[in-house]
């Protein structure tokens, strides 16, 4: 072969395997911006998938409270980030996935030049602290990395991440450069939120240190270790909270190059010198259980490994995850398609140390079971509905250490229950339901290998905790009382639904007596129907329905999140029933269609939390959960295309590749797998019962690679924007003729053919 | 045989058996009380030999600070008890053992009848609380046994111990009864020390819970589990912290029958109802690592026996310690030495849990290496001198565990430092010195297997970071200058002391360049001796010696519990040279006589802290640690008669079989190992050496039984109260003409014969 011949060879070679990957990787259609304006409470940080850190930049700090009152801002920096902010205030360890309630922002990094400042100053004034401003110009996400140029410091910041570590890099102008670590800082801050911070130079490379704070987790631990890639020339610190005592007739200068730095307020630097553009890569290792734990994360997770190693890692393992997916469409639905995907797997997020330690609910330290692996993060009022039923379907490794770690959080909890709202090792009850029950219910409905008779009975329990919620009353009345709960007729249609698939799993169980009783309560959803109003309505004890009552105002009418209009459909289990209740299909469907197309007066919209106007389609409320099954209930009626235009035009409307491109909080990946599951063109509306709801795929085609080694192509022929209609649908070359499809079914793989056309 | 022959054999064996227990039981001898009245601040209640628990009645709180303002009365109170009150406020789990700095205290438990009450009200109306009055005519005190009636209750409290477990027995009247559980409650308590507390209800006998706190310990995390010996009835909790954030619409009653109770200030009650005359029994276990250890630690300790036979456990346990040596003497002498000897085997204290898990210094959860035992609570300043030494001689395997686990300490030191005074994994830098340098150098000069090689790198490196307690200056010049240190010439003395350690330590190592430079520094006791005045005196950078100057004050004169009187003696690595240094023998024996004999006009002694009037013998201070060795230095002149006399005088005069036995503090077991020592005729005036000065013994004859199955036998012959000079020494029938002996050969066993006389 001539050098030219080999030259074009290789030529070709390069150019055709650039285009490969150029065509092959997900991650790049991934936009970590999307959702961090406005309601989306996203984070554009870096993690893996499921990952223990979500290492992320923080714009602003408001606190949660100042002397007792609420600060309503503090809302807005429910994950550390507002696109709108001009200056960023550091780069911090823990974010919650788009949340509607706060905390973490565990361990703050900043990096600085020039004196040191241990204030994190204001927005306005930035130096006036250690905070930068930053250009969105500068700033890039992606799937395993972040970067932004800080402008005050003229440093470029890098962050990347393993499943425990959080990896920085900040490349420096010549000259002395700080690191501050400010362990004060908190999302969810509020005065008295840190028990206790303490930080300990181990050598001229290392720290560790913990913080215990006391914000929405009642004790979380946070234990973690530092390595920097250059020797620390100079430390110190400013402590300040009064030191009651540390030592007898010394006072140590604890602020200067004392290696033990400990209090309430603790805010360090480090000092080290730079060349022009010289780099400084940070590991910071996190554990629940101790230093020793976050020290071993680190060395097994990072050791021997630079910046770009481990950002490719952590690239490898997002393109690895996303993969499960293929699809074909264009580069903006594939963008908002990869961007929900992505969100999907952030929570809920692995606590466990790589030995196999993790701290429970109990907050004991446990030795996992091997091939086990704890976590946390459990927002299941909102990840019921499609989050988990999603990685049932394409996640079920994941999954089943999901509802191993719901079962063992049931296991040590002091109350006998299944999560609610459970977050690093704390139950921190939010929202209403014991919707875990449902969770349990489908992964058994779909087949995942968990302790069947574990799980029965964590479900028993946690449905009958009479203190919880009102359950006492809900077992002696068949109804949650308005007098007890100002969201009484939520609750009550909330534990009808969740002991519906408690009867579900019991039956699939062959437990008959067990699956009657709780078919009987699920039917409680009945008492909170007013027939004569024709909606869902609170009740007082004696039973007399609420009055006044007003159907589309969401607050002090019985309900949460959502009212009277949208929470009337929720009864994903007895649709038949409400059709009936309501009056029949006619009327049902009359019903429906006014949902989605009347006028919202002002007023209800401006009080609807949580959701930007998008958010909203007529009365409508996709910004918030309860309704997220609603566009698909036209399937029990004759007329299943009306879903069809309802969902696409919410994926249309409501899912943008931008930063404000959510229309409320992600919630954990609730209303991005609501998307996943929409675009597929099915939804489970009534997760535990096994089966999807058919609707209108969002893709010319999408694959999904099962784990079971099977591929399920859905095929959208005529696929286009106006083509939204669903003519017909073939299963394997088959006529599929009902609008339900089961999990059964696409679990043998194969290929799901809708045909779309842009009139029925 | 017939009735009456079976009957009396029975009735002589009985009688016999009980006169040879009675003969035999060393426990009875020993006297809890003493020292709980004035400056002991030993504790009455019970524990096992160097246990992890001291569960102990405690009569009165007197927060350490209020709003920041010292209270000087809380200094009463180290353990908890004071001789005085009229007024028990509840059992408490763990104390020191007559520390003059305070903690502790932790999990006060009370038992009530009546209306309940959460606060403990006071001592003027103990009906205002839970407190009770309480009479010592009622009260018992034995080893690993205590028992009280409470008055306003009619009940009778009874205690005993394991390892890791408080064992109450608590004797209702009939009806409801009452069990508090105060978690805010504690010692050297002040608003803020409860970091968190938890409380949970696992089943109707059993609770979990910890509390975490900064006290005198920064980070006391105190883990615990609980068993009841019957069901409770219905239980609830005060909490008097503002709750910030405890579920979302929900408002849990926290304080009625809810299984989880948290706050900063919880005190919980539990009901339970009684026949007459019925008894609770209530285990309660500790561990620092996770409730999971306390109940471990709970299960294998006491799962099946009750208090009558956890009781007998735990008296078995004291007998077989204490029968470490027997003692030939009169009753009150028995008493007096038993119960010192029972004072050396509280502290250090086990920390650790039965699956080997242990908190270390640097907060991290360890597990001990087969055979390995962690300890706590190192007050080395008080017991390097002799509390130390006396295990290296009696209990060698625990001394072992105690080095082991101070070289643990050193090797988690984020300060690469050995304990300066040290408890529940915390370094609380108390007094002065790196005395660990002085217990360690004397383990490897007593022979016990130890790393070497680890405990001189240990050594070396506490004895070189600078910005301890003002190192580096001392490195500098020689000695602590004044401008940097109130207590700059006892630092100076007390280093050079330490520093002759590590130097005696390399050179039975064989690390000749170590020893010399070591043995240098060992002379900067020199430069704080005023070659003028004939005694210490601090001295500033420049040199130049404190003006004015007061050789008894014990404050502001440079020096710490010692005036310049006292302190010019702490030379005990080079008495000779100290001798040479104040002017020749004669001169010597002048000074130590006058120390003795002088009056101390009374402003000094009101202002010398910790210790009664009966701790003077003229200025000779026995009620602090800085003179302990003084009383043996006329060993090194002609008239060692006279340390012979001194030393029977204190023995005699500052070691009763009352409450207010204890001329000061008993600090860990210092000053009872003191009495220990003496009374056997010998004490170790420089540890490290391997030697002994003898003295002159306080009993008949005492054997002491030797790990190694040796038995040393010490006789006085014509012992008396009179009979205080020793005429002649014998060692195996060998005269012995030496005032010094060695350990080794103590080591070997056999007879050291005294003659004792009335006159020289």
């Amino acid at each position: 072969m001539n050098n030219f011949l080999k030259i074009t060879i290789i030529a070709i070679f390069m150019l055709t395997s650039t285009q490969l990957m150029a065509q092959e990787k997900r991650i790049d259609y991934v936009n970590p911006f999307s959702g961090t304006q406005n309601m989306g409470h996203t984070f554009p940080g870096v993690c893996v998938p499921f990952g223990a850190v979500q290492l992320s930049p923080d714009t602003e700090m408001i606190p949660h409270n100042i002397d007792g009152k609420y600060q309503p801002d503090a809302y807005r920096y429910c994950a550390g980030y507002q696109y709108d902010d001009k200056t960023i205030v550091g780069f911090s360890h823990t974010h919650f996935n788009g949340t509607g309630h706060s905390d973490l922002g565990d361990i703050l990094i900043m990096p600085t030049t020039g004196t040191v400042q241990l204030d994190m100053g204001t927005a306005d004034a930035p130096e006036s602290g250690y905070r930068s401003r930053f250009s969105h110009n500068n700033e890039k996400a992606s799937p395993g990395y972040y970067s932004v140029i800080l402008d005050d410091y003229n440093i470029k910041a890098e962050l990347t991440a393993t499943p425990r570590t959080g990896v920085h890099k900040y490349t420096f102008p010549k000259g002395e450069g700080h690191i501050i670590i400010d362990l004060a800082y908190g999302i969810y801050n509020y005065e008295g939120k840190v028990l206790m911070a303490n930080l300990r130079v181990e050598d001229e490379y290392t720290l560790t240190g913990y913080r215990i704070t006391r914000g929405w987790s009642r004790m979380n631990y946070t234990y973690f270790a530092v390595k920097f890639s250059k020797p620390i020339k100079n430390f110190g610190c400013r402590n300040d909270e009064k030191v009651l005592y540390n030592g007898f007739w010394r006072k140590f200068d604890m602020t200067n190059n004392f290696p033990e730095m400990f209090g309430k307020k603790l805010t360090a630097f480090f000092d080290f010198d730079f060349k022009e553009g010289e780099a400084l890569e940070i590991k910071v290792a996190l554990s629940a259980v101790d230093c020793l734990g976050a020290l071993k994360n680190l060395e097994t997770e990072t050791a021997g490994k630079n910046f770009e190693q481990l950002r490719a890692e952590a690239e490898e393992l997002w393109e690895k995850e996303l993969s499960v997916i293929d699809i074909q469409a264009d580069r903006e639905r594939k963008a908002v398609f990869y961007t929900a995907l992505y969100r999907t797997m952030i929570n809920p997020s692995l606590y466990q140390d790589v030995d196999g330690r993790y701290r429970g609910i109990d907050h004991n330290i446990h030795q996992a079971a091997p091939g086990r692996t704890n976590y946390t993060i459990f927002s299941v009022w909102d990840t019921f509905r499609a989050q988990h039923p999603l990685m049932n379907l394409i996640k079920r490794s994941y999954s089943e250490q999901f509802i191993n770690s719901m079962l063992d959080h049931y296991q040590q909890s002091a109350h006998k229950m299944l999560p609610v709202w459970s977050h690093m090792g704390n139950e921190n009850w939010c929202m209403i339901g014991y919707h875990s029950v449902s969770v349990i219910a489908d992964a058994i409905a779909t087949g995942l290998n968990i302790d069947k008779e574990l799980a029965l009975q964590a479900c028993i329990s946690t449905s009958n905790v009479k203190y919880y919620d009102h359950i006492g009353d809900y077992l002696r009345l068949g109804y949650v009382p308005m007098e007890k709960s100002p969201v009484s007729a939520s609750i009550t249609l909330e534990y009808a639904y969740d002991d519906w698939t408690i009867s579900a799993l019991a039956e699939r169980m062959n437990r008959p007596d067990i699956a009657a009783a709780y078919a009987k309560r699920a039917q409680n959803h009945k008492n909170v129907f007013d027939p004569n109003l024709g909606f869902a309505r609170p009740k007082d004890e004696q039973g007399k329905f609420k009055e006044p009552f007003d159907l589309l105002d969401t607050h002090g009418q019985g309900f949460i999140e959502g009212n009277s209009w949208n929470y009337s459909f929720f009864v994903p289990h007895d649709v038949p029933g409400l059709i009936a209740q309501m009056g029949g299909e006619a009327r049902f469907i009359e019903r429906l269609d006014s949902l989605f197309t009347m006028e919202l007066p002002a007023k209800y919209f401006e009080e609807t939390e949580d959701i930007t106007e998008e958010g909203l389609m007529g009365n409508y409320v996709h910004g918030n959960e309860p309704s997220h099954h609603v566009p698909y209930l036209y399937a029990w009626t004759s007329q299943p295309w009306k879903t069809q235009e309802r969902v696409r035009e919410i994926m249309r409307r409501m899912y943008k590749n931008k930063p404000d491109g959510l229309c409320g909080n992600d919630d954990c990946g609730q209303m991005s797998a609501w998307y996943v599951f929409s675009a597929m063109g099915f939804y489970p509306v009534c997760p535990g019962d096994g089966q999807y709801v058919l609707g209108s795929p969002n893709a010319e085609q999408i694959t999904v690679h099962l784990e079971n080694g099977r591929k399920l192509v859905i095929k959208a022929m005529n696929f286009s924007d106006e083509n939204v209609y669903v003519k017909s649908i073939k299963l394997n070359g088959k006529a599929h003729l009902s609008p339900f499809i089961f999990h059964s079914e696409l679990m043998k793989g194969g290929e799901l053919v809708f045909e779309m056309a842009a009139e029925l």
